[in-house]
């Protein structure tokens, strides 16, 4: 039996719906402290987006420094699958679990990679959260501070989210787009439609503003990164009375931006568009993330060449996708994001195949090799 | 004591919430059999608008027809009153009630008015209906459709509306706008904003089609209508989750038009705006009425002269303000609207003015006497 395939049954028996929390961390610290990694668990934050639980694990000192990054919180299983989400079953040639693919198989993988790179030079280390399907708010960030405070900058870093899309390793992530929602709210004042005079109907002027967002064109994309991109994703007035004109309109946007552009500078330009139809707007920006690009170099040389040695496939270097905490950890150094085939990610029934958790071992293996050779 | 007062008392001491039933009927069935009238009272309609109860009478026979129009039910009395709405208190100089002003005050005013014309030629009739304040399907539509049946076509028609505003006769009414609302609908696919080639945004097919709607120009008013005007009263999309895009997205106009268009022309108009923006739309238009006039000529000047005569005021021909039940009337004979100052329609301690109360008798009766003279 595969050593990967017994971490992962444990890890996908705790059921650490985020934010995670206590046994599933223990699991992991046990694993690593019988690994030799010095284990740093703490909490961060408060209500009501914390406190979230992280850990930090190091092993060997100086450079090169390769980190793996990821996170312990599953979403919630949901109704309907075909048996207990966190039984951690195997049937067939697939495990089946809440993690599975996302991303308890690559933690697995990762933590039985590293018995088959015992001597090493530079320091391995880990960055675990508990909290990265939530709020998100006090988990990889805090990690980030934690590492700074311990003076544990990696130079490389891995992050394990499932990026494969039919076959592991046709797909590696070297940038994430950033994403910035914009809620906009016009203020009006409430009459009769029979005297509009009396009246200053909100709706118009939303309608205008929103006319020259939809009208904005961002870019054309870049060599790594398709166009950005603005959706309106909302529009409420809650008006039930078709001869009243409503006091207040309101919309919400979603903009997913590459790295031509910068959160805080999208939603200067959208305020002045609504500003411009609408000088009462109150136009509320919430930057969850900039975009982040890890040019492709050394770094993804050697995670595809490490792929490809194991698999014969030449990954694809996406940057497609929603955002994931790569986007903060590319502050600190060069990220790349590979893990498992991300289908059933999410899904009922999620699952990962065996062949893949072993080879996932195997690649992640031969990546630290080559990182710290 | 007065004569309208005692009548204005008895009708409003029935509380006939919209819609108007049995009580406050018999009440008016009694006067005007005693005034010599034929009553034909009968019920339309069926759940959920009906059913309603109107009631038709007529004194006389051939021609001149005049014909008074109004309705016995009222609107809620609502919370906050400073006595019992339905006891027809007078303080003062005030008759205090729910339907003192709109408008029971009026058709007492007329019923009183009866008894100055005891002599007339032709044919003097009443069109009252219990369902004005509601949904008005099933009021006097069915009343239209009754004197058709009864060969009772009237040659000119009061409406006992209170549309005096700041003193007994400073204004009539000699139309009103059509209103037309309309419900859009645009579909779409649903999708996650990280893959907007994978979704439909029906937004922006939404605003682009609202942006056209809110450019257009109907027309700069007419000699006696203000410019006809659309609004836009209500956005919805109803959508939670900010990285989705919605499956759809909905819209409501209210157009309030004069005699320069039809609303089903309006309508079409619109639905054509929209699915040039978005094919898959749907539009679907409610006309409640279409505008009216009564050309400024012998009826207006009749009315404005029994006006002159009582109260040294010469009347205000006016089109403004919400629909009316002249707007069916209309389709019989030139109609005009006139009764008494509005200030407190619709509103707690409703009130009207013994003064008032008797010059509208004395009014109703001089209209009468030129209209059959
Ligand atoms: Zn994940
Ligand atoms: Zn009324």
């Amino acid at each position: 039996m595969s050593h990967a395939l017994e971490l992962a049954k444990q890890l996908i028996a705790w059921p650490s719906v985020t934010p995670a929390r206590g046994a599933v961390f223990e699991a992991v610290e046990a694993m690593l402290t019988a690994r030799g990694f010095t284990v740093d668990r703490f909490t961060a934050g408060e209500a009501p987006d914390g406190p979230v639980e992280n850990l930090l694990a190091w092993r060997g000192e100086g450079g090169p420094h390769f980190a793996f990054a990821g996170h312990l919180d599953v979403v919630p299983p949901g109704d309907g699958w075909s048996a207990d989400p966190f039984a951690a079953e195997v049937k067939g040639d697939l495990l089946y679990g809440r993690g599975a693919v996302d991303m308890k198989g690559a933690i697995a993988a990762f933590i039985a990679a590293l018995d088959r790179v015992e001597q090493h030079t530079g320091t391995i280390s880990l960055v675990l959260t508990g909290d990265e399907e939530g709020p998100a708010i006090f988990g990889t960030r805090a990690l980030i501070e934690r590492i700074a405070m311990r003076g544990l900058k990696p130079d490389l870093c891995l992050v394990g989210e499932p990026t494969s899309v039919h076959r592991l390793g046709d797909t590696i992530k070297i940038g994430r787009r950033g994403s910035v929602n914009i809620w906009i709210k016009v203020p009006g004042t409430q009459g009769h439609v029979a005297y509009p005079a009396l009246a200053d109907n909100p709706i118009p002027k939303l309608v205008r503003a929103l006319a020259r967002i939809d009208a904005v064109h961002l870019d054309d994309g870049t060599d790594w990164f398709q166009p950005s991109n603005i959706e309106i994703t909302d529009l409420e007035v809650g008006n039930p009375a078709s001869n009243v004109i409503p006091a207040r309109a309101r919309a919400r946007l979603s903009i997913r931006f590459n790295d031509l552009h910068r959160g805080d500078d999208l939603a200067a330009r959208v305020r002045d568009l609504v500003l411009a139809e609408a000088p009462d707007a109150i136009v509320t920006p919430r930057v969850s993330g900039e975009a982040f690009l890890t040019e492709p170099g050394a770094f993804s040389g050697l995670v595809a060449a490490a792929i490809r040695d194991h698999t014969g496939i030449e990954p694809e270097l996406s940057t497609s996708g929603g955002t994931s905490d790569a986007r903060f950890l590319s502050k600190l150094c060069p990220v790349v994001e590979f893990g498992l085939p991300n289908a059933t990610m999410h899904k009922l029934d999620e699952a990962v195949a065996l062949a893949d958790l072993e080879g996932l071992t195997a690649i992640y293996a031969d990546i630290m090799r080559r990182a710290l050779g």
